[in-house]
């Protein structure tokens, strides 16, 4: 590609500013003055830009007005517009401040796709171009979400789309490292929100992120973390409107951790308890049940089955988004049917309570503690389910606040940790 | 190329729908509707569609708000934008309908262009790519405005844009017609709104329509008809909303006048007159005068100048844009100033009221019919100009409506001409 030997000369700077972040023209030019700064300090400085605010769900929302069902090129061709506007706003804003900008498109910036349009994978990225305008010293603001596609349109990437691109710059750059500006101001022990002593973490491991993510936490997309994580590009998570630290992303070994470690905890309300009742205790049944959720395309978290009963039957139950819930009963309720079970409960009063760290498998600790928690609480717990870097209880939602304060005292998060 | 001969086998419409035309999710519905309708008739359909509503001038707003004087390739990243949103959702729409359908941007297109951003000039059109598309029976959505630059960037047209990319591809398709839709039905004899026996022209030449132009009815952009004369392509000027046919633009030819004919009137309340008086009777002064307008960009409209009076002495009198006038005003102060001119007086109740037709010059009648018709109107005349193809008077603003009708009627144009 051409890229490093120039490259390495000078040490360049990827930040990537998400929607919230250059949601209006004040804070787009708050956003450029942080770009501008970086460069100050004597760094190259790549930004990718998000779509300002809502442009993106105001753009599919005029699609659907179309057009029930629109096509995936003609939704692409639409919605790429929206990081098209940012990165240009983002270059004037530079501009007007007298420094050199340029603003490129997914494909002009070198962005190679493979993969159908709206789920598309980068491929390579040929930074020729851009290592061509930072040598002249301009900042150079990247579409996020968009890459040139096999056929030589603008296809997206899918999900968390701008984070990807964000990392996969990094990593063609050899940054090492990669700013995350949002509006949030970092990895906290527990949602600040809920918990008052809910400390800010410096540094959590990718695998803690991804435990997290999947405990409801939505700080980054995983898919970007993971592609992170594997091209060694550390990620600082930060608020664009504030000018301290946030939390560093950082590899487990750079942790050197020596024992087990609750970081953060996460309190999602946001899924469902399904339960197939008197399912018979046959082999494979279980299997069954669970394929007929995949088949409709459900995400399930926390499977669990209780031991059989001297009835002969077990009772299965599934944490599902309340967004599937109707659909996943649904296919539950067929496949009860077909399998002789009684009948399938849903309960949306749940909330689903967990404790992220590492190293949870030597130490049963971690998990009783939990529990014991809950039990001076008076906090029924309805499932558990436990990993070697996640525990997490079901408890009836009303509860849920009050557990998240209770377990952040009890694990003693709000001291200095990392 | 390699366009032709795929080309003539198939007869290819190019229609063109503006801002207003595809200002919402309904309306760009409708013009889907108008395009597969056309499809239905046998022919291959090429869409040119604009910018959906006011969305170019609310993206140069928000680049105002972010950069006071944002640079012109920027700019040209950022409105592009909106013709891209209007052809994604076009093509959406006829695909919702059943009807196969492509979006492309201006580069997709084939559209290569030269000059500076914000104002290039099309250079060729590569239609290979349209061609495949119409072979393959889709409806292809190109968008206006838009072209491949020199650099490799996308670049826009400059001022009516959109009409031009409409010209553009049917000289290059060789379709020898255009269908021009926006909210207008056509070219009238004079404004409905005012004169209410106005009637919709069938035909007009691109003459007369430069020359309405000038005299303030905009239907289309002037650069567009003298590029779609140039290349032998009529344009038709109809309503996006109506089925019923518009007002063809044509070759002074095809209409076949053996005599001179008053074909529309135009009244232009959107100017205001300058003089400057007791401009000194020497040569070159002028020159000088007018210089100082052409020199901070004014345009100007009608410039007369009186016999010098006994005094030695003349005025000079000008029509500009209203919203040049404090401009122009200045501009002629400090002209009037080093000239040895008295005063430059400025009155803004003024209307210009033209009749656009072909052969005035050897026709006397034409113009004597004007200033009888205003003389028995008790209608004072400030200022006179004319051409073969134009005259213009300017009145009081307050008499200008009651003006228009009484010359449609003294003209005669309620009755069918062409």
């Amino acid at each position: 590609m051409g890229s490093a030997s120039s490259a390495e000369r000078v040490k360049i700077t990827v930040m990537k500013f998400g929607g919230t972040s250059v949601a209006d023209p004040e804070k787009i030019q708050r956003a450029a003055e942080r770009a501008i700064a970086e460069r100050r300090r004597g760094y190259a400085v790549v930004v990718v830009v998000s779509a300002p605010g809502e442009m993106t769900d105001e753009l599919i929302a005029l699609a659907e007005r179309v057009a029930p069902d629109p096509d995936d090129r003609e939704l692409d061709q639409l919605v790429t517009t929206g990081e098209q506007v940012g990165i240009a706003l983002f270059a004037m804003a530079c501009r007007a401040r007298g420094a050199p900008a340029v603003s490129l498109t997914g494909p002009q910036a070198g962005f190679e796709a493979v993969g159908a349009h709206g789920r598309a994978q980068v491929r390579r990225v040929r930074t020729r171009r851009i290592l061509r305008h930072l040598k002249a010293g301009e900042i150079v603001a990247v579409a996020g979400f968009q890459a040139l596609g096999p056929g030589g349109d603008t296809v997206t990437l899918g999900r968390g789309g701008s984070d990807l691109t964000a990392v996969a710059l990094a990593s063609a750059l050899k940054t090492g490292r990669c700013e995350i500006f949002s509006d949030v101001k970092g990895v906290y022990t527990a949602d600040p929100r809920i918990v008052h002593d809910a400390r800010k973490l410096e540094r959590i491991s990718f695998e803690e992120m991804l435990e997290l993510a999947g405990a409801g936490a939505q700080v980054m997309q995983a898919r970007s973390m993971e592609v992170a994580e594997r091209f060694g590009v550390r990620l600082h998570v930060r608020s664009a409107f504030h000018n301290q630290a946030g939390t560093w992303i950082v590899a487990k070994e750079d942790l050197m951790l020596e024992k087990a470690f609750v970081s953060s905890l996460a309190l999602d309300k946001s899924e469902v308890r399904l339960t197939v009742v008197g399912v018979p205790d046959r082999p494979g049944v279980a299997a069954k049940t669970l394929a007929a959720l995949a088949e409709a395309g459900i995400p399930v978290d926390m499977i669990i089955q209780s031991a059989a009963s001297h009835r002969g039957v077990n009772d299965m139950s599934f944490m599902t988004p309340k967004s599937s819930a109707s659909k996943a009963k649904k296919a539950l309720e067929a496949a009860a049917k077909r399998l002789g079970a009684e009948r399938v409960d849903l309960n949306d009063q749940v909330a689903k309570i967990s404790a992220i760290g590492t190293g949870f498998r030597h130490s049963p600790q971690i998990a009783a503690t939990m529990f014991k928690t809950l039990a001076e609480q008076k906090i029924n717990i309805h499932m558990i389910s436990s990993s070697d870097l996640r525990v997490s209880c079901v408890v009836d939602s009303r509860d849920g606040e009050s557990a998240l304060r209770a377990l952040h005292k009890a694990y003693g998060l709000a001291r200095k940790g990392r």
